[in-house]
């Protein structure tokens, strides 16, 4: 994937009025505990509450006419599913999201929320595939993924630039990996935009295929996942795979017990709502403490979805 | 209490180093639920988790060099127990923290944790009472009440400043009323600074003697106070009672199911994290929403010092 600074900067200017602008916090007291200074940026205070809203409209506003009178499709029971749901009512066309049935209903009451249409499926991967396929050979919907396109890359390669532009210099910059989206788009950003910042990507132990595909020098799927955080539980697609292996420093694994004592942290001292996928950077920090003293560390928050009423706190010998 | 502008942004001024200039949040959808445009003041986001750092410091910040030697001293285990403790180390004073002994002990952890000396006490009104008295006889330290204190009040006023400075007119401010001293102190800062704007106090219905006291022209305490709203239970003062009585234009009572519904839709809407007592302005707008509509209505959020592992989420019929 060939990207210039020129190509990530027109993907700004293209979502920018369908998404926030979402501030960069700070925290003294974290600051103290971790031996550097951090630098939030708030992805869980963006619309849908996830940085997913930026792939999904920078993929939504490039669609042809002929395109959009068909509209778009996807399958994903997560952030990406309201996300594309969001853009495309923005855009006035319809959405197809392919669920699981037994998706949480405050997920499919959101996607349903933004006006998308539900289409329930088995849940297993096959069936959402088979049932996708269905609905995009029904439709003519144009079927947008979570991570692998193109597009979607570029949008999350956004909100990188956002945080360089509203911080000075960073020594390193961080994000959580699941399909590789975030993670290729500030890694595309970072080099072009601040070649000298590091770039290191964060995993749960527990889905830790990045971290054993750039081990290995090829893409290694996740076959059973096993953390708390939803949202990094998908496996590197062909074109996360190599922008991954081609500027990442390294990747930092930790259990879920650091995930959410991080987690913890982040809701105790800055009072803001993360999910645990967001809280995968700072644990990783944390765990390795020497690796970040005194450095300027970027990490971005990627969302604040959570069902309140089951929250991992007091679960996980936090 | 004879107040100026000027008195107030003297206290502004004096606080400023120990505070945070907190932001102002707003969110399309939540308006959209109102039918008004709300603008909340994210104290929160305060050092300590709460506004009560600003009538802290503007109290420990005028202490006499003789007063600074022998320290300071209040009884409380919630909010104000950590701002003073927190001022006084800012001044490198010494503060003697009267709790009842079955506080939970992360809020002593807190307290501790900013060296002040906490002293434990029955957990009844008369013990807390003569636990103070003998601590400030033997100590010498002045005795820094929670609200019913010119100081402290002063301290909260600047609150609303910040408010009016950073948001264009506001048709109403609102906050919730405990023992009425961030409320007088919002009250004091309106008629001064915006004297067109609507005074309105939202107080649970289980501890609802400001509403009753306005009522009846004259303070009656808060007896058994029945609400989850832990930071209202206290009764009004004789500093407070008298500025309410003179500039509110109402107080709305609501219930605790009412609370944990607003409270839910901020934690869920604006992915942050604030205490129940701090939604009941909220749940007093979409109480009454025919009195708000269309308006431009500050919000302040007192606090977001919460038990993670116990929060009022599905247990209030929300």
């Amino acid at each position: 994937m060939k990207v210039s600074l020129e190509d990530i900067r027109d993907a700004a200017v293209r979502i920018d009025p369908y998404i926030h602008r979402t501030p960069v916090f700070t925290s003294t007291s974290i600051n103290k505990i971790a031996g550097c200074e951090l630098f939030f940026k708030c992805e869980n205070f963006q619309k849908v509450g996830a940085f997913k809203m930026r792939g999904a409209a920078n993929a939504v506003m490039q669609l042809s006419e002929q395109q959009l009178t068909k509209g778009v499709a996807t399958h994903s029971s997560g952030n990406h599913a309201a996300a594309l749901a969001c853009a495309a009512r923005a855009k006035g066309i319809k959405a197809y999201i392919v669920m699981p049935k037994n998706a949480p209903s405050i997920k499919k009451k959101a996607v349903a929320g933004y006006g998308a249409e539900i289409i329930e499926c088995e849940p297993t991967l096959a069936s959402r595939e088979a049932t996708l396929e269905r609905v995009v050979k029904e439709t003519g919907a144009t079927f947008i993924p979570p991570y692998n396109h193109e597009h979607v890359i570029l949008g999350q390669a956004t909100c990188a630039l956002e945080l360089f532009e509203q911080t000075e210099q960073l020594d390193v910059i961080m994000a959580p990996i699941g399909g590789g989206g975030l993670m290729s788009g500030t890694a595309l950003t970072t080099r072009l935009f601040s070649p000298d910042t590091e770039i290191i990507g964060a995993e749960p132990a527990g889905a830790d295929d990045a971290y054993r595909s750039l081990k290995a020098g090829h893409i290694l799927p996740m076959d059973q996942p096993d953390t708390l955080a939803d949202g990094l539980r998908t496996s590197l697609g062909s074109l996360t795979f190599p922008i991954l292996q081609e500027n990442l420093k390294r990747i930092i694994t930790v259990s879920d017990v650091e995930i959410v004592k991080a987690m913890r942290l982040i809701w105790e001292r800055m009072k803001i709502i993360i999910e645990p996928s967001c809280a995968v950077p700072l644990a990783a920090v944390l765990k390795e403490t020497s690796s970040f003293e005194n450095k300027r560390v970027g990490i971005i928050l990627t969302g604040g979805n959570v069902d309140l009423e089951n929250l991992p706190f007091g679960k996980y010998g936090d």
